[in-house]
């Protein structure tokens, strides 16, 4: 993606206390921490590790987890797909169903160009579809997307996946490449019961099951309760966020991602105004009922946020309050969602940019 | 902004019904019936009226409005206003109190390149900051913020707001150019006993106050209860949304935008998922307890979002329900952030492609 003429882009070397704000910007230790923890444990527990790059949607950071051992990357659209096969990653699973005459022609290209391309599929209909198309050309590997309790996509019962897996292996075009879900948080015992049971049928058929793929970073350090899995697919790991701190799975210093902010009004004693709204923190509350959590100030409440403005509440802070002109950092809810916002993403350690990345997969229409 | 390599792009004369989804479009008779008709209503009631950008970020959509007799334009932060700068506006207000050293400099910049830029401030601290770098180069205009009960910015009282004003008009490097507000809706008459107690105190002072700009697309058609004001401001109103149809604002047949959908799933008989999650539709609420309107699915239920998934509670849904493949149209709860997380949006006609145009002031960091 083309820089904008009317970005501000911040260079390696500068003070990340006088970025304009508001920005996101990311610790490269927390980070290198969050990726080199998540794969020794992965590496621990012999399971393949593939992130998802979602989360930050930049090839280079991709190759930092490559580089740290995952096996390979997982996208969750064609166009994220395109941008990293474009930058040379050659093993990518696509984890959505995919549909329609447009989307199949551009999956038959990005099949074309890189070795290992996977993609999942629930119902007959996706599997006919993709079998009708890939049949005249080179083979594609599909995967059967299982609900094992998530309540998104995904057949509801093991022989539902062993019905489907049957048809990937018969029709023409299409090669059974495993099964995979897409769990609720601390299922273990539920998803290990009905990836166990699908294999056992998939195995009386004869059917070879290359993959079993299990994922989220909620339950990420609970993967290897599900022994059936060869692999395991996270994304906010790398950055993490308000929301992983609150699941257990890391600490509030394990976050890389912090929104920078500025407050530019203290109209009454108790509330300040950022100038962070829901264009940079977006509105995720992920079950909490504020909007992200301001560093140094425990008892301050982000309790509303229009497009460009953030409230927040002080009435529970004691005397020391933020001052109009302060930078301050904030945790955000959810950190994947605050990356897709912004074209560029700014590096820093201790304080000092490092780098700026483009955010290459994001604003893209599929 | 220049278009990604990996951007599908529609063209002049592709049926909507043909597009690649999750994708926001964009229906130009619908818009320009809305434009039309605010602009109608302001005129009839002598209103001077200020579109505000933020809404679909285009400079081509600015010119219909400015075109239709929009006095000029407001922006809510600087990078937005110097897009539209750098297209040829001269009338810009920018709503926000703009801080930092950095800030400043750009503010300048664009002091020095249009003819008629205005801010707002609300403190000493934004007041002081700008004169101390306009106080050697071109003055700029400085409107007083109020906060007239809706409770973001603003100083929170009449006399607070002469003082203010006395401040600006004895500073060097600034001009004060009145008093302005972000109301809550169905406010009127707050906001005139505010405006007008003012104005009787900027009087007294022999202040001239050429400006008295009040806000908002839900109180749109209230305008005229506020005599005390000179212009107003709005946003949505181009679109509009859920949101503003909650508010007897418009019908749903003056929602000009609607997010393209593809079911790509059916897990269950009462569960539909879609390919339009929190990065197509956002997770904002606004008081809705779902995500958006599934037209011609009047008792769907757009019950929860992940990144790319949006599922769909179909239960209440009689025999007819929507099949994978079928494409869907939504309302989303609110048009302004949507046009934030694209690239480039699609406008058509009855359904036939008439111009893609490019969000030319998205994704940029301040």
């Amino acid at each position: 993606m083309q820089e904008s003429p009317f970005a501000v882009v911040a260079k390696p070397g500068d003070r990340v206390a006088d970025l304009s704000t508001p920005r996101p910007i990311i610790d490269e230790d927390r980070m290198e921490r969050n990726i080199a923890r998540t794969q020794a444990y992965m590496d621990q527990h012999s399971l393949n590790f593939r992130p998802h790059i979602k989360t930050h949607k930049i090839p280079a950071l991709a190759a930092a987890q490559i580089a740290a051992g995952a096996k390979g990357i997982n996208c969750q659209k064609i166009s994220e797909a395109e941008v990293f096969a474009a930058a040379g990653f050659e093993d990518i699973l696509i984890t959505f169903n995919i549909i329609g005459a447009q989307k199949l022609e551009r999956l038959g290209a990005l099949n074309d160009q890189i070795s290992d391309l996977k993609v999942v599929a629930d119902s007959i209909t996706t599997v006919d579809g993709l079998s009708s198309y890939f049949a005249s050309t080179k083979p594609l590997t599909v995967l059967v997307e299982c609900d094992t309790g998530g309540g998104r996509c995904g057949v509801q019962t093991a022989e539902e996946a062993r019905t489907l897996a049957r048809r990937i292996n018969d029709l023409p075009g299409l090669t059974f490449g495993g099964l995979l879900n897409y769990p609720k948080p601390s299922s273990a015992e539920a998803v290990q019961a009905f990836f166990s049971k699908a294999l056992s049928l998939l195995q009386t058929d004869g059917i070879i099951c290359p993959i079993v793929s299990n994922g989220g970073t909620p339950s990420l350090f609970e993967a290897h309760l599900v022994s059936a899995a060869t692999e395991h697919r996270a994304g906010t790991y790398i950055y993490n966020d308000r929301s992983m701190v609150r699941t257990g799975h890391c600490s509030e210093d394990d976050c890389a991602m912090h929104v920078l902010a500025t407050v530019v009004s203290r109209p009454t004693v108790d509330r300040a105004v950022i100038d962070a709204g829901s264009k940079a923190l977006t509105s995720d509350l992920l079950g909490f009922s504020d909007f992200g959590k301001v560093v140094g100030y425990p008892e301050a409440v982000i309790a509303g946020l229009s497009e460009e403005h953030g409230v927040i509440d002080l009435s529970k802070c004691g005397d020391r309050r933020p001052l109009i002109g302060e930078k301050v950092r904030i945790i955000p809810n959810h950190t994947c969602v605050v990356s897709n916002l912004f074209d560029t993403m700014v590096f820093h350690r201790e304080g000092v940019v490092t780098r700026v990345e483009s955010v290459a997969a994001r604003g893209l229409v599929w």
